[in-house]
């Protein structure tokens, strides 16, 4: 062994991470952010710092002093709603402009060029959403919730952490087949008996998944979200750049979009903001109880099987074996894909169709 | 500082690290692979999952799913022997094929080409051994333990756990002159006395030191363990692909064999599974409290030092100066060698002498 | 995502860190090297071990035996002062030459040149010091501390780790303009009202800060420190390779020297030796139950910080905007980058000006 020496080998990590600029990311939620105090966010492995400026609107700058590296973060915000580094107390308005190096007197003139780059943010639907490219804000805003507005829906939010990539929540929020097996006894049953139909559309932004054919519930469930009966409506979409949302209808009176909109924080670690949006015949007090626990143990279910997924991943690399079960997987990482690379898009709409037992 | 960047440079690691292609290793015993609960294994820094399939046959497959990289290990083997996945439940029997996809309709066609690589196992001397090359069972089993079936022997087992490379481990097993410091007054002492010959033969997959001229223990133990007095013969071996062996006689009626089969989990990390079977002219009430605290000190202590070890070799590589009393340290990595490139070994035995203070 | 796979990208961190070739370090008290105790030390990423050789002389040996390479630091120091490895026993003294070998009958001729790397070691001022550079002791012996032999001055001594470069840390402890923010209130105040020159003097192996008109303290700590009045003298000076000095002169009565001593640990860990030398108009009695928990909370406010810019700079790199307040870190960075890479340094002193308001 004194004469011969071998290097350590590590089998590269090869996986499914995209960057995706020119996008809007949801940070925290509104009231997370207070007035006089600065909050660390990052961003696809990017730190920024929070903070509201002078109008009280939300500010985000990279969040590193461009004197000393130090992180922004550890200032405190002044009375003029500037962010003052906590080194040497260097001062930056929500445009990243230095207003002041105190001690400083010959240099004024060029003091606004030590700037910190600043990204463009929008306050909406009560969370602060901040742009993944620093520069101008763009013309078009973030992505708005559906029936946040319309007064006969009632809307829970909840958000959850989660150690994966952006692409593997995604498809697992809109994957069906795992329900009955990670999920099994909680709204699926690994019993397959319908036979269903999925039409899978690709659209130029978006993808989407139409299930015909799903049997309403039976007994009392079912009396009491169709009391007239009916047929459900089921639709899986993904949303460029980090959307998923799951429709429901059944009948007239039953509707249920949950709307999840992905953070990436890194590489492999996303944050979810899912808002849930829905209208039934049944009063809330009652849906309420139901509707929080169930989809906590669903979530929680997924985040050990995706941090299983990733654990592997990030060791082993990844290989993929789909079958036509895997109705938007491919699509999903073709968009994000798209979008990460400015690919044109396809202008057309494509549709296709697989059965599956459900 | 501003204009200058300087790369932080890391010390490549460098280190006697061997893969063993084609080799068996001990994976657990027996009595620990229950009926339905699959158990992950890490060979060689591969990621596998044992179960008992079918027949109650041990199975080991890479474990991960090829659908979506989960851990196959995460999920539960069905009544029918088949290892199913926790995330979609596709299902795999001990062969690595894929027997289902639930939900899928059209494509059963392909459905067996969807298989998880596979592992030849076996199950022998209440262990269960796994091939470290994938595919069909190889004509040659795993290695027999000496005397397990010879009824005037007893057997002790043991099985430690060390961060150490392979070779390191295997060395230190085979290594006599540190048994005098490093267990210093446990079995040897440091005042050397007594001068040895070592006889040191190279086998084809084999290479083995016979120490000539040691001392009988003195006083009671002499008069207990050889009542009619006579010599003492000792020999280290080392046998591919991973087994250290040392072999004491003392007169006709003592004899002690330690032979351990070394598992490399992965670079840094190696299982050491034990067995001893001796045949002494004492009873076995009286040796059985004396022999296992020994040992397990001795392994503590060696544990220690070949951690400490591989701390360093793997921040800052590894340097060898060896002398004429590591006997047997070339020999092990030159056959780990051959064996890891596959190189066909020399024919004849070669055979040289050292001699050395004990 | 199938098809597609894409490689884990990593900012490279690109920092401000050197190797000091041929420097003197201070590596303990004296007083913590214990005579038969071996103790390990870290010198720029090097395991050093240090230990008492014969006549009680510190030695200092690099911390890894070259038969296998165990840490020296684990073994014991022999009643003749040598250095012996706790695995086989082998035997160094402070030269590095291996003595013994335990059982080794046959190559006594080459066992002294098994030696392991030494390194020049002085033992001054109640520190151990070591050299960086292994080999003959140089010439030119270890920095001396200012005032320690003289009556009329007492001394405090105070040693801290901090995460950060060897380049951070002395930039931090000879920066004027943070004082006011990060230890605002402690002894500067962030509303700056005097304007005050500074003279910096560009040396062959020093640069020098010197400011000119700052005012003397005022009310009853005026009176007790310059009770006749006077001028304020305060000087800022780096010293190659490592030292850091503050020193305050209050008319003739009152004079401080702080001097810090760094030892670079690795490449972001730095230990700093600190020796106050003071001479004050005030009953030490009145002095030491407040210099010594100001000096520590300054520390720590700025341990907090430099730890935290080490965090951004290894993640993401480092960039650097400076005004002309920062008098004299780019004077750090220029020698210290000529220290590391042996250029000659220029004959002549420069000298430039600036003001500040502090």
């Amino acid at each position: 062994m004194r004469d011969k020496e071998q290097t350590v080998s590590a089998i590269p990590p090869k996986t499914s991470v995209v960057k995706l600029p020119d996008a809007w990311f949801i940070a925290c939620e509104s009231r997370a952010l207070r007035a006089k105090r600065p909050m660390p966010f990052t961003l696809q492995g990017t730190p920024l710092v929070l903070f509201r400026s002078a109008d009280g609107k939300p500010a985000a700058l990279l969040d590193r002093c461009p004197h000393r590296n130090i992180p922004l973060s550890l200032g405190t915000v002044t009375k003029q709603g500037e962010l003052q580094c906590a080194y040497h107390g260097w001062r930056f308005d929500g445009s990243g402009a230095c207003n002041a190096v105190p001690g400083l007197i010959s240099e004024q003139v060029n003091i606004r060029s030590r700037c910190a780059e600043a990204y463009p943010t929008a306050e909406l639907d009560g969370f602060i959403w901040v742009y993944s490219t620093p520069g101008p804000t763009p013309a078009e805003g973030p992505y708005r919730f559906p029936n946040l507005d319309d007064a006969r829906y009632s809307t829970v939010r909840r958000d959850f952490t989660v150690t994966s990539t952006l692409h593997a929540v995604i498809e697992n929020t809109l994957d069906v087949p795992h329900t009955a097996f990670l999920h099994g006894g909680l709204f699926r049953t690994a019993e397959k008996k319908n036979e269903v139909e999925v039409v899978i559309r690709r659209h130029a932004a978006m993808a989407e998944a139409e299930y015909v054919g799903e049997p309403a519930p039976k007994g009392l469930a079912g009396r009491l979200l169709a009391p007239q009966g009916g047929v459900v409506t089921h639709f899986d979409r993904f949303l460029l750049p980090s959307i998923a949302q799951v429709e429901y209808r059944l009948g007239d009176k039953s509707h249920l979009v949950t709307t999840s909109v992905m953070t990436p924080l890194d590489d492999y670690l996303t944050r979810v903001w899912a808002v849930v949006t829905y209208r039934l015949p049944i009063p809330n007090w009652l849906v309420r109880p139901f509707i929080t626990p169930v989809a906590e143990r669903i979530f929680a279910q997924d985040a050990v099987i995706l941090r299983a997924q990733t654990d592997v991943i990030r060791k082993f690399g990844e290989r993929y074996t789909s079958t036509e079960l895997d109705v938007l997987g491919h699509e999903i990482w073709r968009l994000l894909e798209q979008h990460a690379h400015k690919t044109p898009p396809a202008a057309e709409v494509k549709e296709h169709r697989v059965k599956m037992r459900t």
